[in-house]
């Protein structure tokens, strides 16, 4: 019996109570979070954290703040990401874009205020219990880091800097294992954390992490070539792991990743089996 | 014999150390962090830092890290706020603004960073030492909090909504006391905070930050309409404290609020000395 189900609605209910009551004057910046919060997804960020920290031997309740934290940081960045500067994209999950909804400068402030209330979601996590002040300054380190220049940041501006030269394949991984596996690492990371794990058993999640968050950018790269949908990219001559090597090779990557991820599960044995299927569910999934 | 300047040199070295080095890959964004905050300033906010936690006993170079942490925010902020979807300025401070220099891709995620890295360096206090980890979740709350949407976002928030709509009086100074008030608000907790003052004794430079901020809002007001360097809000229609009282009425605001800012510090007797000068030396400035 899956504990998925359960824990995407605790994630659910625990992100809209992430989001603070205020002054008549800025509560639309309530409404802001609120839209581009519930626009929904596969919450694979906060649920990795529930998951790791019962794998762990912890009580994944405790684990809801800093779930919360890191789906606000992936938020942030979608709404950053579609602004004309960047991507200029005018949809995100078939709604308009925070940018288009609300204007270009409103969805500047949301975002940074999303990326803001994440490290505030932990302190929270102190004042309600979950964990103690030392797992919180641990769970401070690994947000900033794990976001920041050496983490999410520093693969956005990879990606940036590569929009019209082509990557090489060292590159490519950097800037995936920066871009999408930094935010999964710490994901797991901080559920460990919370469950109380020391910093070998994180090293086992952070290997997971790396594996599958490759695992899933090939798996994205693969689809979107599949689909057809990857016009943008095609168009600006950007490099992918098809266009290194073909759909067939790129699929055979990402299994050899997703195995290399099931492995380093193998340290959490049986406690691991949801996250098991939770890993092979994205290497499967046809959207 | 007064220490700003002694701390002002400490402040300047501890901003430069606390640039992290990167790969060769990002490298450019510790550049373009670099270039932000090189780009100077009165460094009002972790002054102010250092000189809370001298007033209170505590040693001034345990508040280093934090006092960098509020010039990151204080400098994203900037970044931020100069953007064309805000207010479009191609100048800071007698520089390229980062957009103008690195393009708006990059200085939105040099924003980012800045940000995301100032909560960075309060973990790295509590690595060096500086502080133990009860305290450096006060700092993460305080800095969380006072920046985000209840504080310096907030402000901004406000800022926006009334750029072409006439303020209130209320809504005014709710607007000052977020957009600027909040800030230094947060480097005198912070200063505090390194030297292990209570709440209470926070409770003492929270009034004082909330007025000095008003008073440094007004003095700004005063000094624009002066200079007539407020063409863009003439402009615009918005309500300045000079466009609502005056500039006579306007210069005794400023002073009554530096008179009740030098009140709420005497609870820290001649140890707060250096702050008043500094508190004086900004009501009197001419530029």
């Amino acid at each position: 019996m899956s504990n998925v189900s359960l824990y995407i609605e605790k994630i659910e209910k625990a992100l809209e109570n992430s989001i603070p009551a205020l002054s008549e004057e800025i509560s639309p910046v309530a409404e802001m979070l609120r839209y581009s919060l519930e626009g929904g997804g596969k919450r694979v960020r906060p649920l990795l954290c529930l998951e790791f920290c019962a794998a762990a031997g912890g009580d994944p309740d405790k684990a809801l703040n800093l779930a919360c934290a890191v789906e606000f940081i992936h938020t942030y960045s979608l709404i950053h990401d579609d602004l004309p500067c960047m991507d200029n994209d005018d949809y995100r999950r078939g709604k308009l874009s925070s940018h288009k909804k609300f204007g270009e400068a409103n969805a500047l402030l949301a975002g940074d205020a999303l990326l803001t209330h994440a490290f505030f979601l932990i302190t929270k996590a102190v004042a309600e219990n979950d964990i103690d002040a030392e797992n919180a300054v641990r769970a401070v380190k690994e947000l900033s880091t794990l976001s920041g220049m050496k983490g999410m940041i520093g693969g956005q501006y990879i990606d940036l800097k590569y929009e019209n030269t082509p990557a090489s394949l060292p590159v490519l991984v950097e800037m995936d294992t920066l871009k999408t596996a930094a935010l999964i690492e710490c994901s797991c990371a901080l559920g460990l954390i919370a469950a109380g794990a020391d910093d070998i058993e994180i090293s086992y999640a952070r290997d997971f992490a790396r594996e599958l968050g490759l695992a899933f950018q090939i798996k994205d790269d693969v689809l979107e070539a599949q689909d057809g949908t990857d016009t943008s990219d095609v168009k600006n001559g950007k490099v992918t792991y098809v266009s290194l090597f073909g759909i067939e090779k790129a699929k055979n990557l990402a299994a050899i990743h997703t195995k290399n991820a099931l492995e380093a599960l193998n340290h959490f044995g049986s406690a691991a089996d949801e996250i098991r299927m939770i890993a092979e569910n994205l290497l499967n999934r046809t959207n």
